[in-house]
């Protein structure tokens, strides 16, 4: 088995766990969050959406939030956006990284929206050529190639499909996104072994939500084929779009625990994303899906030996 | 990777779980869990152990329960036991199959009990020898040897010196046990691949406890090694020994049901112990670290598409 040696995580709690909560957090609250994580060592932070403040009225103030966030060198501050409106507002508020997001459910698609999805990813290329002409980076995302609610599989030829779309649209920094937390280890490995070697000029994250907890070992399964980045949420914050109540996003102080443990490098303090964990359940109002935070780090369960008659060599 | 092909689970939730829990079961409740379980399937239950009811007074009814569970042939009925007196009880109720369990930590078992880990595993040949004179087969359990609360790493030489003790002692049945929920996947992959490497005339099963939300991946690590058989509590249900309010062990319908996702064989009827965990919550009057039992099975989320322009065509 291949642990790699160096993980990138991305902090995408503040848009995909903040979005999926009933209490929105006010502005400085979020700005605090990022400035907290960004302090941690994180170099890429999402930090929220560019949708229709109807839609999702939790990423109403993303612009304010982009504003007001203490940047620092080095940290991609990204956000996700729909259409070319997000791409306007990127360039309002001075955001240089927008990610865009096509469902790999070829039948939803045509359903919901009457085209495939490679029609909706050539659609993209507006945005693209805008935010490029903007200097602003654009990033990819395929939403349940793992598996969808409408078609249980979905078939690879379909993935590469709109891997493809992606890239003639100039797209070529590719997530991969379980968010129906369909997937399992066997099918995570080989399919991102296949498309590593399908696509060497591809840069693959892995977004994994731990609906049926099994993000972790999807997580293991990635990281043997030779994944290096992975979305994480701060507490396991998020959901399935499609069970309420189930689990999130897999939790980052969790994720950074086990890296950490497995020595693997990510760069990021565990303590001070602990400590933004703990805030975020107190800014939400509730308990989160995070095993840290209940259990504490293995380094803590450490204690003195009972008191007793053993022998004082074998203590040492 | 190597995710096997066929894998044995133990169902240990009427002995880890239950013994982790305020509300003691009616012997009556626990005999309903257990056949349910085992027409679930199942080919190992723990049932119970033996220990002082004083100390363990959730299990001190596990003679009785032993009586009256229908037993069905191939089916392994086992009992934790740490002494003689176990065995005798085991005779008493017919119980073919004891475990026996030492500490892993060196410091620990000297400061408490005045010995090495070798020393207690030689105390148990009595045990061993009057289990065999019995017709009951004898299998050993190592907890924490992938790091203890009073050393956080055991040197891989002292859990190699545990098993030739058990070796020694006519056991060649082992389990290694992260009741901590220390544990890594790598660690657990390196471990397990250099014991199998090492020992291969002993039977293998990992114990896992998902403290830090681990448990899951470290199977994973464990089936890459060729490890084939681990222990599972319905529900969710266990706990840590060090950490009050920690997760327990890794839930069996969260396992079966990624297990059956991966195509990898159980024998185990998902449903029938979906129904188990569900009994079990009602049983002990919480809920559980289930994610099977929030979120349902993956088959369960397959929806209709929704009404729309949708081309006909795409949709088969």
């Amino acid at each position: 088995m291949n642990f790699g040696k160096k993980i990138i995580l991305c902090e995408v709690g503040p848009r995909d766990g903040l979005q999926n909560e009933c209490t929105i957090l006010t502005v400085d609250q979020k700005v605090e969050l990022i400035n907290d994580i960004t302090d941690a060592g994180y170099k890429v932070i999402e930090v929220g959406s560019f949708m229709s403040p109807k839609a999702v009225p939790q990423m109403a103030t993303t612009d304010e939030v982009m504003k007001k966030i203490k940047r620092k060198d080095g940290v991609e501050y990204r956000v996700l956006i729909a259409n070319l409106k997000g791409v306007e507002r990127a360039i309002a508020c001075d955001c240089k990284k927008v990610k865009l997001n096509v469902s790999a459910s070829r039948a939803h698609n045509l359903a919901n929206l009457n085209r495939t999805p490679e029609e909706t990813v050539a659609g993209f290329q507006a945005c693209v050529d805008l935010a490029k002409a903007n200097n602003i980076i654009v990033s990819g995302s395929i939403s349940m190639p793992f598996g969808s609610p409408w078609e249980r599989y979905i078939p690879i030829q379909d993935v590469k499909s709109i891997i493809e779309a992606y890239l003639k649209a100039g797209v070529n920094q590719i997530s991969l996104s379980d968010a129906s937390g369909m997937a399992v280890p066997s099918q995570i490995n080989s399919m991102c072994k296949e498309m590593i070697k399908s696509y060497p000029e591809v840069s693959w994250i892995l977004h994994l939500h731990n609906t049926r907890g099994v993000a972790m070992a999807n997580i293991i399964a990635g990281l043997d084929a030779g994944i290096d980045c992975f979305d994480t949420s701060f507490g396991g914050l998020g959901g399935c779009p499609f069970v309420p109540g189930a689990a999130g996003n897999i939790a980052s102080e969790d994720v950074i625990h086990m890296l950490s443990e497995m020595g693997i490098e990510t760069g990021i303090d565990l303590d001070k994303m602990i400590e933004v964990a703990k805030k975020v359940q107190k800014f939400v109002g509730h308990e989160t899906d995070s095993y840290i935070l209940k259990a504490g780090k293995s380094s803590e369960l450490i204690r003195e030996l009972p008191k007793g008659q053993g022998k004082n060599e074998t203590q040492k």
